[in-house]
């Protein structure tokens, strides 16, 4: 197996190539003026079973369509098996028709990632895995929570209680707290479908006097975090950790998650941000061994 | 037949369907605060043949994500038929391996135009017309020669000289000059792979005295229709005008040929721009109308 670590994750790549002890095959990336993609592989792919790691968060379309590009580019020069390694998978969100006429914009990713010469998905905890089910390519979820709570965990906050903003989050939850220990629960939140605005519902949890760190896939605007951060403060919390696999972070979403009180945001490698980073090279890299080893 | 006007060609879509007289389907348009755009069809499209008008200049990645977007959720909400009017198909110019390992970009977005559900692609002046020839989907290639030298007519330059910045055009430039009847010619251009730096041939054309106009297929950085224009002045024209399909006029584009000294810079809608524009209607609806009829 080569790993080509593309544009939006070159770092990762490298990474995980490095724990495997396997080659890199370089991508030479640049953007034309008019701002098209070029993309060249440095190294030969012919034969060879390769995995792209390339994670398409902002700027997504761009990820994205460098992605398809790479993907086959690397079948066209004559690559055996194409493995795309996207930890965040753009558009994973969109995926029921709430309003007659929506696009399920997950589903039509779904049909170009194999278009483009893709054989198999890994992906990190996507928002709904059932969108999954509907890929005609077989795709793999893994999920990052026991990372994170190990990172909590070596920080000294081993009896930590796990939470989570809403009840979409419940096994994320249910499994960092194996590793933490320390008791675990949610809130409610409930989202306007013609506005998009959040209401968290202030349900009592048990956390007076506890340290509490609230999970979460993706942190995008904040509003959702900083929301459940405030009531965890609210309800007694000792002190409030921010977690999530995705850490999209824009805008203030940094500043209005610690203005309401939070220690700590902490994220995962996925996509860049400026929050405290767990990288997701050794969970990815044992996936992939399994399939170097047979 | 209805008429999809996609976010990138809502006006040049619109204009469209009112030649044909036929219905609209509205395109309700947003970004999520991510970047993610959300698409959602404001009527029917259950049984119908439908044409979605979605040029991919820049933003390119976008506006083809939303294309394939758009196309994947008219079939599935029913359409018995895509076709998608592209009068600008980005990438088309990554159409060869020029160096070892190059991804040749447009034949994976023919791949993606078929994974997405459209079943025909129009489209106007692509950079290589043969290019076409290895998309899995019918594909239609218009030319704008006639449209646009019928402007420069009307506006009295029945018997200007019509030429080309390079051999690639030749074609358009016979075309154009049927319209005009002042003679035609081309100049000679070398693009060093490496550099991409351009290098136009000064190639003696019997333009003395005579208005010229420079027809391309695309004006990106200016760069090659600036000296073009130059050349034509040195060698004695009387006025120069520049001409292209698809004005993309990235940075001082506009600056850079009129101070060589071009009277005025044409182009058509295929792509917004800050140019003398033609619009393409006329031609796209004149093509949708034999489809209509039968």
């Amino acid at each position: 197996m080569k790993i080509i670590p593309g544009p939006s994750s070159t770092e990762l790549g490298r990474k995980i190539a490095e724990i495997l002890g396997v080659e890199t095959v370089s991508v030479a990336h640049k953007k034309f003026p008019d701002g098209e993609s070029y993309i060249r592989l440095e190294s030969e792919v012919a034969g060879e079973e390769v995995a792209i790691v390339q994670s398409t968060g902002p700027p997504q379309d761009t990820n994205l369509i460098q992605l398809f590009i790479l993907a086959d580019a690397a079948k066209d020069l004559g690559a055996k098996r194409v493995i795309a390694v996207v930890p965040y998978l753009a558009y994973a969100r969109q995926d029921k028709r709430f309003l007659p006429g929506e696009a399920i914009s997950i589903q039509t990713i779904g049909k170009l990632l194999k278009a483009s010469g893709i054989d198999e998905l890994i992906t990190v905890n996507i928002h709904q895995e059932k969108v999954l089910e509907k890929f005609e390519i077989p795709a793999k979820n893994l999920s990052a929570a026991g990372l994170l709570a190990s990172y909590f965990k070596s920080k000294g906050l081993e009896s930590a209680f796990a939470s989570a903003p809403d009840e979409g989050r419940t096994e994320f939850v249910m499994e960092a707290s194996k590793v933490l220990g320390g008791g675990y629960g949610w809130l409610h939140k409930e989202r306007d479908l013609y506005t998009g605005e959040i209401r968290t519902e202030e349900r009592t949890l048990d956390v007076s006097g506890k340290d509490v760190i609230i999970f979460d896939d993706i942190i995008s605007t904040g509003g959702t975090m900083a929301n459940a951060v405030k009531i965890f403060k609210e309800q007694g919390a000792r002190r409030v950790f921010a977690a999530c696999v995705h850490p999209l972070m824009i805008g203030n979403a940094k500043e209005k998650i610690l203005q309401n009180g939070a220690e700590e945001i902490v994220g995962t490698d996925s996509v860049p941000s400026n929050v405290t980073v767990v990288s997701l090279a050794p969970l990815i890299a044992e996936e992939l061994a399994r399939r170097i080893k047979g």
